[in-house]
């Protein structure tokens, strides 16, 4: 214990230094000052710690171990005014397993922590753990252990373990030059399905009690925002036709952002194609709806948790064509260029800003150049 | 996804039903009912679930991980005002590390989900990381991964992964009668070190500004409170000696609650002697200064993360007598009789009840027949 003798502390413990507001160097960079406090890891069967959506450990000569964590937060990730209780029980779970998923692990254990505000009954913790429930079953995963608290907000904290071949998994550094650029799905229908339930909230707080939205032209993007399902099935499925991208990654930032993270981690640049993006008519009639371009919900709407992969174009013929769209490839990185270009509809081809939405800055928007 | 269609959710979830506060039922009611709700696990792999201090999961034909989290929450479990943020690192890791040790595994790898208000700066969260290096130095273990997220408290939700040859696992259930029932360390420290901070606070509050309260006499306990370590080097003792306990429980909950854990897991009874409860002199001289019983904090206070064990008696030959205590003997239970009796130092044996602290019942409070 070398902590300094806690009876001595003082009162005002950090107020002689200079202090830095988290929104001026970001998650990102946050992330980056964490790494470097707890310096490099020594430990021998870690294959990868913070780099990537799960660490990876091996648990014997061929097989590997995945973890990972995220927190759901009242006020920050969801409102309860419009969050069923069951979704989000079992969009917690989700969240958590696309990050197994897009190790190409498989994820078989969890653990929850939930802080419970005093507002919330047995009845709605029973409800949460009902949609935990299911999406245990949906993925085919045990929930083995968790911590219950008092809380000021009501908070979800989950952990998963999954596990893999130590060679079947797949990084977000892997991806080479010539690769295309692929998504499962489609993207934006999230992003688009949040602004029809925060437009929604701002309705029925305006208006009379008897106020009932018709809420059906939605319903397809208000479930991807809801309770979006990790996507497992496209990785068994690849598992079953014998592929294995060089690069992936799940799509929680927006697809701008996990491009510019498999550049980064791969030393790659990327080009992208405006019309190849796969968008629903949905997400796009929502778009229009707002007066607003539905390629800025695709590219930094965030929390789809469809899978972004690279791949030689040739081996894509292994897969089933109608469950990826090719939205563009990877090229030659040079230091003097933008990592990121995106070929307008238009034609124009500019570059790509990772953009997205960073939570310690409420300034930030999805914004094109 | 059997989830109901999330576009059809009804305004107001849950108001039709009865609602159940949290504190009719507790903290272990709930445990309850979220184990009916996720239902038996039916994992092969899976040894122990929600049932010890860390699920446990095969990794190979003889050897187990286990699994555990436990979430520290601004206002909840600390207060910032006597909380230096390099211990509450420590401690957020050390209480996970100590349910590791439980079952008699070795830690290995974390992951931390750390929630960051508006008034907490990059330098702090540098503090509390910090702290967690710290402990990972102590205990030889690695962060792996995280989570950063904006929220309207500080909390620190931590998962740690441990391993452990499956015939080395030591489970709660395991008490056998005649064993002696031993605690390492001392106990009711922590509570007293809390009942300083917690005085010292409101002094702090109603004093002028240059008030320097003399901390001195209770450095031992305070630190107990702040930076309590787990008893890694305990259970590391004990492999060298080739010594392995029948049952084994850290002490989160207070003395009190841990035995009566491990008698239900166990279908046994227990029988304490207060006299044999190992006290520091400074836990003591505090309680007398407040003018309350210290066998009242030894037994409820919790937070010491000391472990309890039961050994039959020759086999404790093998320990460093120096190390633990023998505080009681595991006996018959007859589904008539009291769980835990204790003989209190003025000779009479009397029932004891779990006590302790329900984090959803702000009436309860320690308490002896």
């Amino acid at each position: 214990m070398n902590a300094q003798d806690p009876s001595q502390q003082p009162r005002s413990q950090q107020s002689s230094s200079p202090q830095t507001a988290l929104a001026e160097i970001g998650e990102f960079g946050l992330i980056a000052m964490m790494r470097d406090t707890l310096g490099d890891p020594t430990d021998d069967a870690l294959v990868s710690g913070i780099a990537d959506d799960a660490a990876v450990y091996r648990v014997d000569d061929e097989r590997v171990h995945v973890l990972t964590t995220d927190t759901l937060i009242e006020g920050v990730h969801f409102d309860r005014a419009f969050m069923p209780l069951e979704h989000l029980g079992f969009k917690a779970l989700s969240v958590n397993v696309s990050d197994v998923v897009a190790m190409n692990a498989t994820p078989r254990y969890a653990t929850v922590s939930i802080g419970i505000p005093q507002n919330v009954s047995v009845e709605m913790v029973t409800t949460i753990y009902e949609g935990l429930k299911q999406a245990c079953d949906a993925y085919d995963m045990t929930i083995v252990g968790g911590d219950t608290n008092a809380a000021h907000g009501l908070s979800l904290s989950v952990s998963v373990v999954g596990a893999a071949a130590e060679a079947a998994v797949v990084y977000r550094s892997g991806a080479q030059v010539g690769d295309k650029i692929c998504v499962t799905g489609d993207i934006g229908s999230s992003y688009a399905g949040l602004k029809v339930l925060l437009r929604n909230r701002k309705r029925l707080q305006e208006q009379e009690e008897d106020f009932e939205p018709n809420l059906d032209p939605f319903s397809y993007v208000i479930r991807r925002h809801l309770a979006p399902p990790a996507q497992l099935k496209r990785t068994r499925e690849w598992a079953d036709a014998g592929a294995r991208p060089h690069a992936l990654i799940d799509i929680s930032d927006g697809l701008s952002a996990e491009v510019h993270h498999i550049c980064e981690a791969s030393g790659v640049g990327a080009q992208l194609y405006e019309p190849a993006l796969p968008i629903d008519p949905e997400t796009r009639n929502t778009a229009t709806e707002f007066g607003e371009d539905v390629t800025v919900y695709a590219l930094f709407g965030g929390e789809d948790y469809e899978l972004v992969f690279t791949m030689p174009e040739d081996a894509l013929d292994a897969l089933d064509p109608q469950t990826y769209s090719v939205v563009g490839e990877v090229t030659e990185r040079d230091e003097t260029d933008e990592e990121v270009m995106i070929q307008r509809a238009h034609g124009e081809n500019v570059p790509l800003q990772p953009g997205g939405f960073d939570h310690f800055d409420d300034t930030s928007s999805p914004g094109m150049p």
